[in-house]
């Protein structure tokens, strides 16, 4: 095998081997095929593309890169959940209770965020004593015990991938539908669970802006998934402004915790149920995805969902005071300083910037610049209004929360000032009531 | 500047400015953008291309990147030639002494082979005592003294492109009209002649195939020139089989000294009078290309060509016993080992495979496989028959040279064996008598 005629071959439009692909992918992660050989062929994909049969294969070399977890220890039928990425996505934490509490076995591994703002392991770390690392024993049996273990992602999933995704982030091969799908199913294929619900986002904030993109994106993903043996469903949603009103880590565990107790904001509540459902019927626990969906709603009524959020936290070591006053007062813990943006018109708000909102949220201290930085947990955005609202001039948008007051700053910075209404603010408010967008487009592979 | 959004931005078909350009040439080339950054651009330029402006603005950036030679100290107009490599191509050693005994200035600087065969400075340090290292006081004092210096290329000519060229040779990404036409350029630009003449090779042997693709590089590399402000002039020839009868490097030096005497096969010689011709002209000493190749033959006839050769061998300290006892005798000294190509049938050479050729010369040991390989002068190839030639069964093809049995017989080897005649092997031979490609198809920029 010569890496510089696998380059050429790719280049040339031609079809990689299996043998090829996998010398490609097992050299490169063992360091023996240099970065510059490695990012020349991802550009070379990104232009000739890659077909089906190479994407499978792709697919199942960085699969295998590592360690491919074994979860046939567990009975029943797991489903595990995962979101393209999402400004104030905090789903995981919604749906996973409610699939349990409906007898689907969630044993869950979470990224840490990268992008803007945290993931979902950085959100369970800012309930004090939560812990995010469990031993493989330990956490079987919290799946046999209480139906659900969220744990962090190990380091030796799929580290092909982890290396290239990297060198993609660097060298302009990102957006190419072959290497994004086989970069998160390989991922998700090495999790161990035996059904994938994806969220795909669309919109602004996403990384598809196109819906028809996102779309070809979750049809490839659910067509590596399933001819890897493991039944893959895709839901498709709205990206053009944050999902519910809070961006933060602990801001977002305490929305998701409203939510199950049945008083949160309505797009989150309508997604939950809508995925949740989904899961219940890939888990088997309903004949279709609208019986999944009402038994999910069921669960979040009697307060079971809620109760298996508790569970799960306590059994994580996790400290339920906080919510236990938050239930007492309504009150929620936040950073000590904050700054408000309010309405610079009158109107109506027609476009919160997922991005920027993300962004602004990052610079709070809530999400991390580079690996290294360490997240504050009560940083973060609460919006007050979302695409639709009325507003006054004057009247409160958003409250900036933040640790430091230089981070504060610079989020306010991000977001274009106090003042917000204009447009390349954070919020466009506009004389016309804007239409509002469907949240959930259409599902694929049911 | 963000070296992933240039990426992206050549990605996506944009047009990078100057600044841009600048930028990553001169950060590559101190080392500050990594070579899986420039990878991946040059993956995307090689899709997305380049037009004119960004590849005069490539040239130039590369061309400054180092040393630029200033050759002002020395009279008259300095014409240079460059070809783009063809096997067994000696046509500078015959042109620069024809030119300087017409009274061209050649202040030629030459490049080592990195390829199949050995570059001019290997050509000439097969010759005892030759020195192709010269301080610049002398080397402008002899320009002026005997009108003509040949010395090895200062590794300070256009680092960046030697930095770039490497890695462009790792990653598919060589075949490409601006990175082919501004790497040749970049150097030429700086080695400080007045006006360039190039002889761009096409055919099974070079870098372009076919004769279209080589009149486009011709084209845009004589456009560089001439922007760049030195008359640029370029020659489209046949590489569909070596040129002259010899490929290795004391054995081209003998066939050009031939040639010279006037006793050179006639492509060698075809070849050398339309190119010094154009070098006589664009050096002043002639009213029209014409006019010069009538004044070159003059020289050849007259042996005023030979003698100017002589006379810098003499002046590089180049010992000319060897070639006082080829005069005398008509021999040439060869490495000790030798080993025949014979017909495997009897028919017409229809062709001789000019890459394969060259691949055998090296495995004889007159090129480099690597750059710290050192070259055997006395190794190569001597080819008795060329396309066209009647030939009959067990007749002698040609003879291999080395002075290494384990290098020879790789040779043989890597020739299809000792036999040749049949589709794939060194010499091709069939039943009719086949067209004779014309040597030099069209000139460019006269």
């Amino acid at each position: 095998m010569n890496m510089n005629e696998i380059i050429i071959k790719k280049r040339n439009g031609g079809k990689l081997t299996e043998e090829e692909i996998r010398y490609f992918v097992a050299e490169y992660t063992e360091g023996n095929i240099p970065d510059y050989q490695a990012s020349a062929l991802l550009m070379a994909i990104y232009f000739s593309k890659m077909d089906e049969e190479e994407t499978f294969v792709l697919t199942d070399a960085m699969r295998t890169s590592g360690d491919v977890v074994d979860l046939s220890a567990i009975s029943g039928i797991k489903v595990d959940k995962h979101s393209t990425g999402g400004v104030g996505d905090k789903v995981t934490l919604v749906v996973g209770p409610l699939a349990a509490a409906c007898g689907v076995p969630i044993a869950k591994m979470s990224g840490r965020g990268l992008g803007f703002t945290g993931g979902t392991v950085d959100k369970l770390e800012s309930i004090p004593g939560f812990k995010t690392t469990l031993e493989p024993e330990e956490f079987h049996k919290q799946v046999e015990d209480i139906g659900i273990a969220l744990i962090g992602q190990s380091g030796h999933i799929a580290p092909a991938d982890k290396k290239l995704y990297a060198l993609r982030d660097v060298t302009g091969t990102v957006e190419n539908l072959s290497l994004i799908s086989s970069s998160i199913m390989s991922k998700k294929l090495a999790a161990g669970s035996d059904a994938i619900i994806l969220d795909v986002k669309c919109g602004k904030g996403a990384f598809m802006e196109s819906q028809d993109r996102a779309e070809e994106l979750a049809g490839m993903m659910c067509k590596i998934g399933n001819a890897a043996g493991k039944r893959t469903v895709a839901v498709i949603t709205d990206m053009n402004q944050p999902l519910g009103r809070t961006v933060g880590n602990s801001l977002e565990v305490f929305e998701a915790y409203d939510t199950l107790k049945g008083q949160g904001p309505s797009d989150i509540t309508e997604l939950s149920l809508h995925i949740a459902g989904i899961m219940i019927y890939l888990g088997g626990k309903a004949e279709t995805p609208e019986e999944g969906a009402k038994k999910a709603r069921e669960a979040m009524d009697s307060g079971a969902g809620l109760a298996k959020f508790r569970e799960l936290i306590s059994a994580q070591g996790g400290k339920l005071d906080m919510f236990d006053y938050h239930d007492a007062t309504n009150s929620i813990p936040v950073a000590d300083l904050q700054e408000e943006i309010v309405a610079d018109r009158d109107g109506y708000v027609s476009l919160i910037d997922a991005q920027l909102i993300g962004l602004c949220s990052q610079h709070t201290g809530a999400g991390r610049k580079v690996k290294e930085d360490s997240i504050d947990p009560f940083a973060g955005v609460l919006l007050f209004k979302k695409v639709g609202d009325k507003v006054e001039k004057g009247e409160k948008l958003a409250t900036f929360y933040s640790s430091d007051k230089d981070k504060l700053a610079s989020a306010i910075e991000e977001a274009g000032g106090r003042d917000s209404g204009a447009e390349g603010k954070a919020f466009v408010i506009s004389q016309e009531k804007p239409e509002i967008p469907a949240l959930i487009k259409t599902t694929i592979g049911l």
